[in-house]
Parts: structure tokens; sequence; C-alpha cells
């Protein structure tokens, strides 16, 4: 009777789709919905007995290397194990399966780690694990000096990306300049915090997907006409879902650009260990910025996911911040300790790779042989789905230069557009879901990232293991092939 | 000369005090602010050679447990070491070391993570760790089913706080009823997310800090009439600062509140291993609501960082939703996937701790000795801090029942209040920092975590090895005696 009363008064849910936030509703995060969802199905209906022209799923959708059987390098969890459990130092048999190097790194980790590992760190992340980031900055860019209190270590760069874009809107009206295609990350955190996206679109078709100045200042110029006051500028390099690896020049004429629109860069650098292509390198933005002699404020990522570590479960990433004003970088310290700290696993993960054995240390050979062969791998299956997807119907793609990712461009007829349309999905979708039924490669469809109106583009990895992927490649041909077949005007 | 001309169409920055937004710079995060600040400079002083009457700080500030010396669990640390380095499991003296339970289930947990710990995880966090949670949770309140489905993992309990704070504001009337004094997180948070904190007061005079429901009532008709639409309730559980642990029937009050005011429940239990008091035991606001047989919805919050194993730096944590509708779940999961997944080494913590060794077990005796020992010292050291602080000039304390914090009521003289006004800090702060001159003891100030206009209050925690306990709060007990006496009007 008591409670039926209490019923009475709340008839409802306090939280429905009505009543929560636009912002959070209109979020949108493409890798992992609906397709994904397909794919659950599916799978649930393999258990159930239902045949497929397949026998397992082959996730092409998310840059996981881990899970498609990557291997982690042995140096990085022979210190993690060490950090983790100390006592393992005390083994007298240790020294026959561990080198002295690492023994001796995470002895001397430990003793500048304060509490260990189960301690909350300072709220930027320990000072040891900030001195080696800086120390591999200055070594990356032969430029000095960077200082470890500009560094931030947070869960995996995603984090640090919420931070520089807390700081960066301020109000309802504030823009973040992201390129299209994009990684979703950046549209999905702008609407949470009800700023402005402000697109700009890259071109594939000059063959580089490289950032054109005049597309970047019509954009930036549609949105001061719109009343949105653009403050910051989002690249990707090397790119992702692109895989385009920026020139020097290039890089010039958007630090220039973004002097001139009085925008703050956030430099997406996450990828700065995988470039295929040998007549490019990588290069940060701190390099230019400071080789320009400009002042230009800048935000630049790295995490422990991606390069040849692909470590993405334990979540490393770090933020330096550069010409940020003194007084705003007080306030960053301050959002990162409402956080407490990032994960120590996850900085001591990122000391191992960016301070790596030299070659006079005993761990250093078989650290370039398991980086080597990542990287290779990597580089030749970069090369070969190039090449494969240039010789399918209605497909061009660019050169991969970096990054995990290829973003081909399908040139769809109207019957497939028409036959999408009427099932109520974009083209690209449709396609994506059709390639998903028949052949079991899970993508992600251009429309996840954005692309250009009325161009379809879909997604996807090189990191499916190369015993395997000339023959996924191949598969795909045939279901793309036949496709265009189908769906001939 | 051409860079030159840039920098005249740039000649401030970007980034400001003034252009950054008002909700970062309002945000108030206190357990790391100006004492500390004034902390390091002691320690650099310290190291330059200047005298204090003390040898070392005495951080008291922060529930940081092994920062101060508390040893992690042995099985925890070799679990996680095993799924680390999965080479371990082959070298042959491996089992003189580590017992065949943890073995075993390492080996099962590698079974049950596609791509190792290396992987992104599923958003949620692994199946195989959220069945644990489910079914732990189950054995708690003796109250089936908990889902796995309902459980996210995130990095500690603070993303998981963020995420649910998220979901419940809406807009800038929104209001989230926060206690005062409250874990500053809360209303950091949301602050930033330009919610409205509605504080309502938790009274020491009573002498247990419970929670009043018609002070809530006041508190929650105040903020309608301010035109803030109230949508849910903060509950921190064992209390933090306040170290209350609730009873029943003031839960049940709680929760009938809620229902009435149509209030969300954000119950923080995330000190539910820390309860000292023999009288007293957690209670989960899941089970309260089960058996009062409403629909409340409540999102709870669980931690590795606390309890007795105190993995702070690991970053684990979860929150279980219950009653919450379907379609705002299919948006909190949107929004966990934004991030990608939590830390999995923090997701095999958790999974390590609530699915511990049982009687059969060989971990079992080892792993019940450690918890013993830190809680019983923990409990210890509670009795003693209430006792001694309770002896001491112009303070009351209240029993510290759980968590890892007193927040004892110092009455102060006008001649201090005065005195602090003049240098232009509270005098809450100023004691606080004349604490920390004298005996080198950092506490936080009362303000920090809010307390009722007029009272002053500092947090102390009881985490200092016992063993120089009862001569810290001595040393404290004179200074503050000395400090009454200096300032006795
Ligand atoms: C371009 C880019 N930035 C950031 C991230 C974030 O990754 P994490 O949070 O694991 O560092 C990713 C992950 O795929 C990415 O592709
Ligand atoms: C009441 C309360 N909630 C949440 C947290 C968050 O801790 P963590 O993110 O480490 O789980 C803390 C930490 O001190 C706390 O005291």
């Amino acid at each position: 009777m008591f409670f039926y009363l209490l019923r009475k008064f709340s008839k409802s849910k306090v939280l429905t789709l009505d009543t929560i936030g636009e912002n959070v509703k209109k979020a949108e995060y493409a890798v992992r919905g609906d397709i994904l969802k397909k794919a659950h199905e599916i799978v649930e209906s393999i258990a159930k007995g239902k045949k497929y022209p397949f026998k397992t799923l082959t996730p092409c959708n998310i840059g996981n290397p881990q899970f498609l059987g990557q291997k982690p390098l042995t140096w990085v969890r022979q210190g993690l194990s060490l950090v983790v459990n100390p006592r393992l130092l005390d083994y007298p048999e240790l020294p026959s399966y561990y080198p002295p190097d690492i023994i001796d790194r995470s002895k001397h980790l430990l003793t500048r780690i304060q509490g260990g590992i189960g301690a909350y760190s300072d709220s930027q992340g320990l000072l040891v694990v900030r001195e080696s980031v800086a120390k591999y900055i200055e070594m990356r860019d032969g430029i000095g000096p960077s200082d470890p209190a500009d560094i931030f270590t947070t869960n995996g760069a995603s984090p640090s990306i919420d931070i520089a874009l807390t700081v960066a809107i301020s109000s309802a009206q504030d823009g973040v300049m992201i390129p299209i295609p994009q990684y979703p990350l950046y549209n999905a955190l702008i609407t949470i915090k009800k700023g402005q996206a402000i697109g700009y679109y890259m071109d594939s078709s000059d063959g580089y997907w490289s950032l054109n100045i005049e597309e970047m200042q019509r954009s930036v110029d549609l949105a001061k006409k719109n009343h949105i006051k653009p403050r910051a500028l989002v690249v990707i390099n090397p790119g992702n879902p692109t895989g385009q690896v920026l020139s020097e020049e290039n890089m010039q004429q958007i630090v220039k650009f973004c002097e001139i629109n009085n925008l703050v860069i956030l430099a997406d650098e996450v990828y700065q260990d995988n470039v295929y292509i040998p007549t490019k390198k990588f290069t940060s933005f701190r390099k230019v910025i400071s080789q320009m002699g400009t002042k230009t404020e800048l935000f630049s990522f790295q995490s422990l996911s991606k390069g040849f570590y692909g470590e993405c479960g334990i979540r490393g990433g770090y933020m330096e911040i550069l010409n940020i004003d003194n007084q705003v970088k007080d306030q960053i310290s301050k959002l990162a300790s409402i956080m407490l700290c990032s994960s120590t696993l996850g900085q001591v993960g990122i000391e191992l790779v960016l301070n790596p054995p030299n070659e006079q240390m005993p761990s250093f050979e078989r650290y370039e042989i398991e980086k080597n062969e990542i990287l290779s791998a990597l580089k030749r299956k970069a090369l070969l789905m190039y090449e494969l997807l240039n010789t399918m119907d209605n497909i061009t793609c660019n050169y991969v230069e970096g990054a995990m990712y290829a973003m081909p461009c399908v040139s769809m007829s109207k019957k497939a557009i028409d036959e999408a349309r009427k099932i109520g999905v974009t083209a690209d979708k449709f396609y994506v879901m059709k390639a998903l039924e028949e052949t079991g490669i899970i993508l992600v469809p251009g429309s996840g990232f954005g692309q250009k109106p009325g161009t379809f583009h879909f997604r996807i990895t090189v990191l499916t293991p190369e015993i395997s992927f000339r023959d996924l490649l191949l598969s795909f041909k045939k279901f793309n092939d036949n496709f265009h077949k189908q769906y001939r005007d």
C-alpha cells in the first residue's frame, strides 16, 4: 500500500530518450554502430546452425591489432610483469628468462614510482615517465627542449583529446574544424560538449588525401558567416581513416592557415610510427611550428595503442602542449587532477616503448626483430591492399602511406543508390552490409567518418594476418565485382 | 619577414583565461589544490637545506593507500603478472612460486580474453569480467539476478561517474543533488557539464553524519524555487569525507524521497568494503531498492582503488545500472564506446578481487591473512583517530564508521577567523596551512568539500602506517592545542 502510493508519484522514468540531452543523443559513433549489431546477429545465427558463405567473421573495422593476432613486444610485457609483481625479481631463475636490461629498467622504474604501480601517480603522470617522453620528443624532432611539465599522460589518447576539446569549446558558438573524413571520436566529443564541428573536406581525387588550404579557408569562412567562432583545427597525421602522410610543406601551409585564422592546432599523431611509404616520413607539428618560429598553440596526441606496439587494452597515451598560456595550462592540470591519474601501467608501457633498448643492450636484437616483423608485414599488406583494391570494379584507392587503413572510393550506380534508399540506408552502408552478409568481412561505411556528398567510401584495416590477407581481399573482390554487376544501371 | 607578417595577425593567444569556458574555470578541485602547492614548496626548501620542525611531509590528504605503504594483495599481483606476460606460464619453475589456483585462474581468463590484454575489449568490458561482477553483486546482496549487460567497466569509478552525470544533465537548469560535504569530483564534473549542483547538508552534530530527509526536502524545494530541475541525487556510502555508514532505514527514506521527487540515485559505493564499526554493515542501494519493490533508477559505482585492495594506480572500476530505460542504456553504451574501452588490466584486477580464492583453494589462507591485516589495521586506526581527535581542544569528531577518513569539526575563535581573513583565506584553510608548516601533515580543509556556513572542518585519512600513526596524531594534537591557545579570543 505504501509502495503503491509511491508508484503513483513516479509514473514514468526520470531518464528517457525525451529527457536526456540532445548533445548525447546526437553524438554519433559509427565504428561500433549498426554494422556491428548485424555482425553480432550473424555470430548468433551461426551458433544456432544457420549457414553463411563463410565460416567466421573477419573484423576489418577496428584498429585493434592484437585482437587479430599481432604479438605484443616481449620487452614491454616483461617490463610490465616485473613492475606489476616485483616479487618476480627475487626468484633466482628469473635471469635465465628475462634479460638483465629489462630487469634493470624495471628496478629503476620501481625506485622512481613511490608506492609502486598501485598508488595514484601525480595527475599528469609519473615524472620518470614524462622525462622519458620528453627525451623521446627531443630525439624524434631533433629540437629541444621538451618539458616534462608540458606532458599529460592519459588512458589512451582519447581522454587527452577530451581534455583539449573541453578547453577549446567554451560556448555553443565555438567551432572546431575537423577533417572529413575524420576519426569519429572528434565529432562525437564536440557534439557532447555542445560545440560546433566545422568539417573541411579532404580530397581523395588528387591521389593523396592532402589537406587543401583553399578548402579549409572556404570552410572557415562559411562557419564565420554562420556565426560560428572557429577556435581549433584538428589534423590527423598519419590519417585515420585516410592513411595519408602529410608533407612538411603541406604542414607549413596548415600552420600558416592557423596563424592567420587564429586557430589552435590539435595534432592527432597517434600513428607517428606507422609510415609505409619509403619516400615519406612522419614530421611532427611541434617540429614544423618550432622551425617556422611561430607561436601557434598546439596540443599533440600520441598513444600506446598504435605504432608497432599496438597495446590498445592497456590504455596508455599522452598529450604534449606547446605555446599554451600558463594560466590555461593550470586549468588543464586541474582537469587532469579531477580524474586523479591515468593508469600507471599504461604510463610504464609508454616509457618502455619510447625508451626502448639500444644497440648495446641484450634486448635490442629481439626488440628490433619483433618491431621490424610487425612493421614490414604492415607495409607489405598496405601495398597489397592498394594494388588489389585498384583491380576491383568501380573502386579507386589511394596509396596507404601510413596508419592502419585504406579508405577506397566506390562509385555507385543509380540502381544501387535507389536500392539502398528503399531500405532506408545510404548506399555505402548498403554495400558494407552486403559485404558482411556475403563475405563475413566487417567494414565501416564511409558515412561513419563523413565523405563528400555524392561520394561513397568504406574503411578497411590492414590488420588481418598476412597469411590470409590476400585470400580475404580476393573474396572481397569477388563480392565487389558481383555487387556492381548486380546493380549495373 | 613572412613570419613577422604572420605574428601581426595573431597578437594574442587563442586560449586564455578570458576565452576558455566559465564551466572549466569555475570547476573546483580542492584535494590537489593550494595546500599541495605549499607542500611542494616545502619539499623544495627542505632539499635546499631549510629547516622545519619535521623531517618529511606526511600526506594525509589523499585516499592513496599504497602510496603510504599498504601492500598489494599477492593474489591480484600474481594474476596480473600472468595475464600481462603469459610466457611466465611456460617457465617450469613457476609452480614453486605461484600457487596452482592463480595459474588456473589466469589461464582461464586468458582463454576468455580474445587477443589478450593488449586488445581493446568490448567497450562495456570483457564479458568474463562482467560475469564475475554480476555474480559478486548477487552474492553480496543475496538478490539475483544481476545482468552483465547492465555493467560498464571504466578506468576507476571516476569515468563511470562522468558518464552518469553526462546522461543526467541535459540543460543548464538540470540539477544534481550532492551531499555537503561531498567528494569534490561531483561538484567539479557538474560544473564542467554546465549543470547545477544542489547541495544538501549532512549534519555532524547528530554524531552520525546521517542524511536528514527534511534537509534534503528543504534543499530540493529551494532549488525548484530557483527554477532548477532536480534530476538526480548523489549519495556516498560509506561516506567520503564523512566516514559514515548509512543504516538501511535511512536508505529506505532516501529511496522514498527520490521516488516522491523523481530523482535518479547515483550511489557512490566505492568504500563498500571499508566498514569498521561492528554494529553496522554495508547495504547497497540496489538491495534496498529491490526489497522495497520500487523502480527507482539507479547508477551504482564501485572501484578497485578502495576496499582492502587499494589498487588506485591500476584504474579499475565499474558502474551497474538498475531500472534504467533501455533506450537510455543504448545511449550509455554509445558513450562508453566513444572512449573505446577501459584498461583491461583494471578489468582483470576487478575480476580477481570480486572473485577471490575460496576456502578450498591454496591461495585462500594467504589472501585472508593479507586482507584481514589491512582491514584490522584500518579499523584500529579509525578507532584511535576518533579517540585521540576527541581529546584535542576545540575538536569534535564522529566515529569513523567506514571509508578512509575522518572529518572533524574545529570550532574557531573570532581571532583565528580574523587572522585568516587578513591573509585572504578561510579559517579552515588557515588552520590546515599552519598544521602543514608546523607538523608536515598534509590535510584538506573542509571548504574543499563544502561545510555548513560558520562551521570549520578538515579531512584526515586513516592511511598512515600504524607504527607511526599514534605519534602523528599526538604531534597534531600539540599543534592543534597550541593553535587554539594562540588564537584564544
Ligand atoms: C586517429 C586516432 N586518434 C585517437 C585514437 C584513440 O585511441 P586510444 O584512445 O586507444 O589511444 C584512435 C584510435 O583508433 C585513432 O585512430
Ligand atoms: C567517494 C569516491 N568516489 C569515487 C572515487 C574515485 O576513485 P577512482 O576513480 O580511483 O575509482 C573516490 C576516490 O577517492 C572517492 O573517494
